[in-house]
């Protein structure tokens, strides 16, 4: 069985809106084993609709169609359901006398385009609405099934996880299960072409996406069963989690998370001091929850009088340009110290946007990590020119992988 | 004119990725003037990427096209757009050179597969990439121009301002004019209800925007030259903008940067304590480029032994519980001492996901502003479960809006 998924308003094509309700289902259809070919978005437009429409049920088997239930003027994907059907539209007397009841109860008063909400195509079966005021419905179109829902988000999910969601897993068609492995520390080309033998498969399959300072491997297998796909996936995901020291964790693990696992794991803490990240390395590191439980603290020494007045760096090695891997390395130490913790990380860098920074040394950046075995720095370079705000993003994936590399090395 | 969006890329399709690529792209194409009908998703497969190229070039003016032109086996844009092209791809020697001196500089291995992005159709003009690895092509394919970016959002838009914008604008036929006035303190309701003469407006029109932590109210003006619309906004903007304290920047403002220039203009200079929210509030004021002029540290006091050891602040003050309005002043004065600095801001609350805090108080929140004048406190609440994230977050645009307040009142 394949979709597609059809998004109907003017407010996504003037960028009002972003389409969260297309990554929504695209989702579902992906846990519920269902392919995805086509999104598309078109605005509150007759002949456009129209078009939309045939295209799609001409070759889709299940169209998904978001938006334009309401009851004001610019709402027609009823009507331009009931033409590509070769419908006229006719009132339900029940969902009339259901619209009437939902503004009595929201004690408001019903302006009467609202009834235009109870007209329907006499053949198509209604999806019922329970968080708002304008049903859905289902109906044949060729050899497609056509499924309409609001364009506001969680109305749509209602009906989508209520009554659309159950029909669908009834019918079956197998299953699909899917894992996301994260790496860290190797681009995409060259991950990929180190699970080269892996992409030519199309199940399980292996597709490579590149994220900010990190790369991701989606290994998808389809089967009859939960069971059977699992078992399709699992000598995969076994081989490419070997992949070291790149492969960090999987699905909801972040490089946060998978640092503050292994410091519970050896009952150590951390603390950081940053300057070009500005705060952004603790931040990340308190997303995590529970992570009270091993960092302590942390000191943002962005000027050189912090560095010198917070963690008593001497002005002599500040002298000379605080973007080095002495700085670097007095910062971890200076944090572990200050903090009397297990750990400490330090990081200097050159973010972009100052005053007197030569262009070429713009993404330049120190990374260093103290502990019980001593310290070690690594330096690393954001190439381009990328804006502010993502080299302290990867600047604090570098460190933070640094830091894991270090833990699982160390032990401690 | 007219124009289409073709997005590409199997992530899309299985809802891995929300696609805010359309969304940044039909933003921009609104204030250009030119109409946004169609925007069409499809993932990397040679059929359908082709199917939705050679319709939408035959049924729009511009085509831009989002996604595959990486170097991996699955990145086919640039293929596709040369078969509807009917041409075959070459090498350009000058992009072969700048890929390999990309590397260089980046100091990684280079793999092989990273030369297909030297490929192009030989007549296609080149989109210069400044922050990646990619370029991107405009072409025309019959009466339609195509333009290829990549899908990295912050790539995509690097190109889009730095050539594809300009040149679009150049080609002129009426023009949209528009302002993002920025609001912060007061909900969405309360600030449509405020302005609700303003809502009925087509032309100029006035839209309300939630956003985290703040409200924006989108003006736009349409017009035969671009004086003209300015002059149909300036005296809306001057009556919203009138909406005070409320009110705090327009377009590409946000509340660190505006707290920044007022730092500036006072020649006053900045320091944080931060629990709850473990750095953000330094980090987004270190988003901004110049602020090493008026930031010269932060405590990120996450523990309480931090809070003791870093700041002084005496452990009976936290037997009753970090969270506190004397915490929140302590670490605000304690900044500003420790940090020599005019300004001290303090944050401590209760971000969520923590051991022994009782569900009712996730969400409290207390900040405070130390300065020449004195020490003012305020306490706020992040309703529902909202994600720690999204409290951190809040948390920041709560406090730094203290500070705006405070320093526009203080005038030093």
């Amino acid at each position: 069985m394949n979709a597609e998924i059809l998004c109907v308003g003017t407010e996504l094509l003037i960028g009002q809106v972003v389409n969260t309700n297309a990554t929504y289902l695209a989702q579902e259809l992906a846990a519920l084993g269902i392919d995805l070919y086509w999104v598309s978005t078109v605005g509150d437009n007759y002949g456009r609709l129209d078009e939309a429409l045939r295209q799609a049920t001409s070759r889709a088997d299940l169209v998904l169609v978001t938006g334009g239930l309401g009851p004001t003027a610019d709402d027609i994907t009823v009507e331009a359901v009931g033409r590509v059907m070769g419908e006229a539209l006719a009132e339900r007397p029940e969902e009339r006398d259901r619209i009437v009841r939902y503004f009595e109860r929201l004690n408001r008063p019903m302006a009467t385009s609202n009834l235009k909400m109870a007209l329907f195509p006499p053949s198509a079966e209604l999806i019922p609405n329970p968080t708002g005021s304008a049903s859905g419905l289902a109906a044949k179109v060729g050899r497609a099934t056509v499924m309409t829902f609001p364009g506001v988000p969680f109305e749509m999910k209602a009906m989508w996880e209520g009554w659309a969601r159950p029909r669908l897993a009834a019918l079956g068609g197998g299953t699909i299960r899917s894992a996301l492995l994260k790496y860290a520390g190797i681009g995409e080309a060259q991950l990929a072409e180190q699970v080269a033998r892996y992409l030519e498969g199309a199940n399980p399959s292996v597709a490579p996406y590149a994220s900010s300072g990190e790369v991701h491997l989606r290994v998808t297998a389809k089967a009859e069963t939960e069971e059977e796909a699992e078992a399709m996936l699992a000598p995969v995901i076994a081989e490419l989690t070997a992949i070291q020291p790149y492969y960090f964790g999987r699905d909801e693990q972040t490089l946060p998370s998978v640092v503050g696992d292994l410091l519970l794991e050896r009952q150590a803490t951390l603390a950081t001091a940053e300057s070009c990240t500005g705060g952004l390395v603790a931040s990340r590191i308190t997303d995590v929850a529970g992570s009270s439980n091993y960092f302590l603290g942390g000191l943002v020494t962005y000027a050189g009088i912090a560095k010198t007045g917070l963690l008593g760096i001497p002005d002599d090695l500040l002298v000379g340009g605080a973007v080095s891997q002495a700085v670097a390395e007095r910062l971890a130490e200076g944090a572990r110290a200050r903090l009397g913790t297990t750990w400490g990380v330090g990081i200097t860098g050159f973010a972009g946007g100052g005053a007197g920074v030569p262009d070429d040394d713009v993404g330049l950046v120190w990374g260093a990590v103290a502990g019980p075995d001593g310290v070690t720095a690594e330096s690393w370079r954001y190439g381009g020119r990328v804006p502010r705000e993502m080299i302290k993003f990867r600047a604090t994936q570098s460190l933070l992988d640094l830091l894991r590399r270090r833990l699982i090395k160390s032990g401690r």
